[in-house]
């Protein structure tokens, strides 16, 4: 059994930001299940590693690739790693001065995973504070002024 | 100038559902806004009786031909009218018993018309009560417990 | 039976903002039922007059006496009179330049009432686009940086 | 220092069911901070101990006594400790086979909590999948049919 430890889960997310398939899959199982929070489109379980790949190419084309993770702590405990994270992204086409919820993303939340021989097998995530609002409405097709968006 | 009657509201609203795109469009102006309330995935203003057909081939779709629009009121003044409305849909795929609001949309609201020899030029609505939290998880990507949708 | 005018429904909102419970009640009913949309802490059915003015009551004191309500437009027909409404209110105690939905109200809707013998006995409301959201934001007893507020 | 283990965490959870203000104080600190997600009228950063046991006292009223917190599973690593939770209680005064989100809570989470001298100073929670939607309709004034409620 592999222990997970912070160069895992570290190296886990690195895998993320390649892009690379096989890679990624090195640190993420093939049946990994991924709940994303909230009514969004990309909410909901995610069965599979190629579900949750679809959602991470979204979340690259909505922010314009801006889209920003940043682990301010991170705790493990047996097969459970909980990531503590602050998100930071703003949707593409926005303006540059936009301070709208339907423009800039910016939260806080934990992200869960569970761990079997060395692979994430199940994550899932939770925002605080009412960051569940900011990312429906981030995500949803709708500009500030309630105009349709391209992306 | 046309005059706005119940009659035309009447025959309005009974053209979109013919499907019929030339019916609909004695009614409904090729340059109609409609503004659909919430965040989901259709909502915001859509531009152009196009994009406002999509919306309702949505609607369609997602309901499995069960949305059903009962007018209960109809006000009409100048070149305005007003239905305040009760819509009932289940979600296409629905267990039958479910009550989940992600399955039932079970709303009341205000759909409000501006008018412009004889057709509906612009288009808004407002849902009473808490009924913009149901039709945002009606509307969502999600079952009732987090599973994604096939529709 | 009263005719419902637009002078009637102009005097009827002129007395809300006088405050004076004799006057208002001149065109509001003592079993008004009143529904204010939403989820916050007014939201819901308000049985009766004085509960509803308990409600404009907590507008003016949440609002710092800024909530202004603009008539965009008017339409009556029958025991009906629709009122299309934009809102604009800022928390009291917000920062002046803030652009918080939690400390700026910025919506528009439909408000709805039916008279009987000259006075509203039933009123309910409606928000357009995404302002449900707004609405249950600014209502909330936080302010923009998830601080609880004291009014 | 001390360290934090499950025997630690399970006391400070036991704590609080104990209703003692001297017992919770043993492994609550006096200076918590405590961050209740959503937009209902607990949501936000309680200020201190005190805060907080009003914050559970509410609980306790609003729930008729229903509330129960299930862990799922406890993560313990450093000066943080992550429980997963399950939710379930039920609006006093519901109707008991209600199923409306507005008297049901059924929702799962994350409850983070920082230790400093084997003591709670800062928590946080968020909710998985559309979890804040269920618990702001659970916690507003309304019930099902948008009654007020007396509670």
């Amino acid at each position: 059994m592999t222990t997970v430890t912070p160069e895992l889960v570290a190296a886990a997310y690195a895998a993320l930001l390649t892009g690379d398939r096989a890679k990624i899959a090195e640190y993420w199982s093939e049946d990994l299940r991924f709940h994303a929070p909230g009514q969004h489109r990309f909410a909901g379980w995610h069965e599979g590693l190629d579900s949750f790949l679809d959602y991470l190419a979204g979340v690259h084309v909505a922010s314009g690739g801006t889209w920003q993770t940043d682990v301010l702590h991170s705790v493990i405990g047996g097969d459970h790693s909980v990531e503590l994270v602050r998100v930071h992204a703003v949707r593409a086409g926005a303006k540059p001065d936009s301070t709208s919820p339907f423009d800039v993303l910016e939260i806080t939340g934990a992200q869960i995973s569970r761990w079997e021989d060395g692979k994430v097998v199940e994550g899932t995530a939770g925002y605080f504070g009412d960051g569940a609002t900011n990312a429906n409405q981030w995500w949803s097709p709708i500009g500030p002024n309630g105009e349709r968006r391209d992306v």
